[in-house]
């Protein structure tokens, strides 16, 4: 049986009890952070708290040669974990599919996610958001200006007074997260006067939810990483009230929205 | 301090390790089952497992009569708990924001998501997905036929290549819940030969996926509740690999969607 095991947002504590349970209790754990990391754990701390061994792959480990995972998963149980959902991109249905051409019984133990954070902790409503995209990096994007598939998906989404949540790039294996200021400054040449909800650590102790244009949330500073940003699109009146007090968005901004 | 802790999708085991210990370390704990259930755990296992009482509100207790709530908050821990992520929607914003009115820090312990799970089980990418959608009973809704609202936002993701989830109405008060077959025999009225995604008992130990055209969905039978039907947009190789797979979708009804 391979299983995979979502480690949920930030510590060795954001993982159900039944992802726990598996990891306690297989015969060999395998693990990867090159997609995301728990900013509040290493993986000393992931052993120590799972009394169990995890041995760490890179992307190469798991995209090229997953074979012994395979191999193991055949007649014993594998878990495979990651942070937040195991499944919730594409990256790893490789993997899962892969073992179920061989026979492998497959189950997947889900992990809190960013995305729903980003919606719980700012008051926006789950179903209000429509396709959420990515800002990259200005070095993985040809200069620095704001990318077309960012500004094309928040335009579609605010054309349908829908919320667009923007990860900010990741660079697990560098140790580089992009900061929500510089992603506000990015899409502030845009969007200048436009309302943005920034999400900073979500899923730790300490999140942060900050909500004010664009153009003054870039001039802003948000602690460590990760961060998310929200650009909203219409607002229920319960929406505002929430940005307004957990994010301190001024009444004017919000008001426009409001429908 | 208020403390809203997510209880994740299915059972006693379902929701965070960090969820649980503030549930044992709590003052008092309140939940409440309307908006959602556990399928897999009645409030006894809730107790046993958490070793403490648990006091479960009907909606007018947690929305007409909060008062007392909010008076221990203020000086003792309480948690506060629900299915899924306690804050995903705005249901319950407002007792956030009128324990925040009256200086009672609150902190949110983020639960696995129906939503996320949708996507992690069926292998459809996270940010593939547009505005998500909810098929009310015919009894809530004048006549049975297929809500506006529905084909609206299964049309406007579509037009943009995108996935739509169909939340399936839930009256948990009354256990009533509806099922993907009556689900999809209803949107295959408009969209006969469209594929679509059925996911049953997300978060479970035995979660079932089955991917075919929505005529052919209504005449087959997923078993026991939570049912959420997906229609897919476009779809990547490695979706359409995951819905031959994992949902057994005929190639054909793949091939046309596949970009």
């Amino acid at each position: 049986m391979l299983t995979f095991v979502g480690l949920g947002l930030y510590d060795e504590r954001s993982v159900t009890v039944a992802g726990r349970d598996a990891i306690r209790s297989a015969d060999r754990v395998v693990a990867e952070f090159y997609t995301s990391k728990l900013a509040g754990a290493a993986i000393e701390d992931l052993e120590a708290a799972h009394d169990t061994e995890i041995e760490v792959r890179d992307r190469t480990g798991v995209e090229q040669s997953p074979g012994d995972i395979l191999d193991d998963a055949a007649d014993s149980d594998v878990v495979f974990c990651t942070a937040g959902d195991t499944m919730i991109s594409t990256t790893h249905t490789d993997l899962r599919l892969r073992a179920h051409e061989r026979g492998i019984e497959t189950r997947v133990v889900h992990g809190t996610t960013a995305q729903a954070a980003a919606s719980s902790l700012t008051g926006l409503q789950n179903y209000r958001f429509g396709k959420a995209t990515t800002l990259p990096f200005e070095r993985s994007h040809a200069g620095d200006d704001l990318p077309g598939s960012v500004v094309d998906t928040v335009e579609g989404n605010r054309d349908r007074g829908l919320h667009t949540l923007v990860f900010l790039d990741i660079d697990a294996a560098s140790d580089d997260y992009m900061r929500a200021d510089r992603a506000a400054a990015r899409l502030a040449d845009a969007y200048e006067d436009t309302l943005g909800v920034v999400v900073a650590r979500a899923g730790s102790p300490d999140p942060a939810v900050r909500a004010d244009r664009l153009s003054t949330l870039a001039g802003e500073s948000f602690g460590d990483p990760l961060h998310l940003l929200v650009v909203p699109g219409e607002l229920h009146l319960m929406e505002r009230d929430a940005l307004a007090a957990l994010g301190g968005a001024p009444d004017t901004l919000l008001e426009e929205l409001v429908v």
